[in-house]
């Protein structure tokens, strides 16, 4: 096995199933018991005191939360909508230029990406500037060809079964 | 959406591809968030202070870790791995039976079932001994038709680009 100064790979958790932010979540819960520093920024998470966020601080992990978990017409993007996602990546790309971190997580990045709210072209720069230690997690459904391409590591998460068309709702503790 | 009384599922996460250990890792990170009880039981990581215990510890998550990363030959099962497999089912079913807890995790569990270090009967009976408001999360690879079928969701992480096969080894903080 290599040591953790082995290079950092860009990994992707895509596809229409549930797991993907967990996740990433997850590796954040690996990487610390190991004493790696994480930074994770949610790039659709910003309007909602999220479960997760009260466990990243007891944790005492850099985060931040922007924008908005549902866009009000994904038709018609708002200009708070698009300068929130031009924030999130923003703080991402100081994490991750200003090397000071050992893993980052783009949460719902390709979410992002998929609804305009943030050009490819900035996004990949960005990916390509990744310091060779960092490991880079990429999450959210409709991940773009080419950030799957620039992966070294790419799941899809796959929904065989969901709770939501039996008609369960999403739950508190659970789901958000 | 609903309370955290609600009705708990049965999810599952399997699938070869990377992210289900972590997804139920994430999980956990959520359900804490928001105040829940959870118990982890790691069905074949006894034998290792894994990073993600440090950082459950810290969090003062209730887990035990059973068993062996891996078999010394799956044609032919040591007493002493069967026997950690049972251990893990008893911790399980006293957790879930015992109903302290909001949120239990089996990792592993079904490569164990899957590998014969457990009989599918046992734990079927378990799932279906589940008090109502439980979340109970099943991960690994080669999931049960059975427990498949009495899943309330079900995520297969599909591996679509790995790294082994590029010839990067498990790595200390990210798979470990």
């Amino acid at each position: 096995m290599t040591e953790k100064s082995a290079k950092g790979l860009v990994q992707v958790f895509t596809g229409n199933g549930k797991g993907k932010t967990s996740a990433g979540l997850g590796a954040v819960i690996r990487a610390l018991g190991h004493g790696l520093r994480v930074y994770v920024v949610f790039f659709m998470k910003g309007d909602y005191p999220y479960g997760e966020f009260a466990t990243l601080r007891q944790l005492g992990v850099d985060f931040h939360g922007f924008g908005f978990r549902s866009l009000t017409d994904p038709a018609k993007l708002k200009p708070a909508e698009i300068e929130q996602a031009r924030m999130a990546l923003a703080a991402a790309r100081e994490a991750i230029v200003g090397d000071k971190y050992d893993m980052v997580i783009l949460d719902e990045l390709n979410v992002a990406v998929a609804f305009g709210l943030l050009d490819i072209g900035p996004v990949i720069d960005l990916v390509k500037s990744k310091p060779d230690r960092l490991e880079l997690i990429l999450t959210g459904r409709y991940a773009d060809p080419t950030l799957i391409d620039m992966a070294d590591l790419v799941t899809e998460m796959k929904s065989i079964k969901h709770p939501y068309n039996q008609g369960i709702r999403a739950r508190k503790g659970v789901e958000y």
